[in-house]
């Protein structure tokens, strides 16, 4: 299967782009000289290993009959200070809010995405350790 | 410099989050459970890719007193079709249109994004082959 992004330069550094029917706008900040009409590309990375990892332990847990009162994904990426400024390493914290929630079951799911379903995972993994934290929070 | 994005499960399998203060939201397809508030996550990986390439390029013509009429951006990329799904192989098409565009100044720019400033391409190149093309269209 391939996947295509086409994205337009719009003005100064901005570019846009429609994926699966909804608008993206990417731009620099102001003081590299853009408008900041949209968030930068890198980050991106890390968006897209958020949303893919979570999307895959939500429906996991579902399937165990494990439902959080909260979800966050957070990605957190450590950037070289030398150009190509790219991420050297980054971590995957799990956050859930909720009663008696099973971390057998959470432990479980994680496990699965990150070993078995999540391709932007298995991407970065080619590159560096994605590590992983689990928090859970009453 | 550390980089964070923080995902916060919305409803269903969709995800929001506010990057650089703009605000994305990631969702599955209504056929795998989801309800389609948002894009794919694989494909911001293109996205990121796309973005900061096309920045790169941009700011460094605009030095060159080189202005194209209109500037695209296509990344492909190709899909394992066994878990985990990722990407293969990528190729990214600079498309530019605009009269007496000088090729030897593009396709300088297009080398030193993809070779010394893009750090998400630098990334990609660690595990694999980032292809390039060039279309100048009148």
């Amino acid at each position: 299967m391939k996947h295509v992004v086409d994205m337009s330069w719009t003005d100064k550094l901005a570019f846009t782009a429609e994926i699966d029917g909804h608008n993206l706008i990417l731009d620099a900040d102001i003081d590299t000289g853009g408008s900041d009409l949209g968030m930068r590309p890198k980050k991106l990375m890390l968006a897209s290993l958020a949303g893919c990892t979570g999307i895959d332990v939500v429906s996991i847990l579902n399937k165990m009959k494990v439902f959080p009162d909260s979800f966050n994904v957070i990605v957190e990426g450590d950037v070289s200070e030398e150009h190509p400024k790219r991420y050297t390493s980054m971590k995957v914290i799990y956050r859930f809010k909720g009663k008696d929630l099973p971390i057998d079951k959470i432990q479980k799911a994680i496990t699965l995405s990150q070993t078995k379903y999540c391709g932007v995972s298995a991407f970065y993994q080619q590159v560096l350790d994605v590590k992983t934290e689990i928090e859970i929070l009453p």
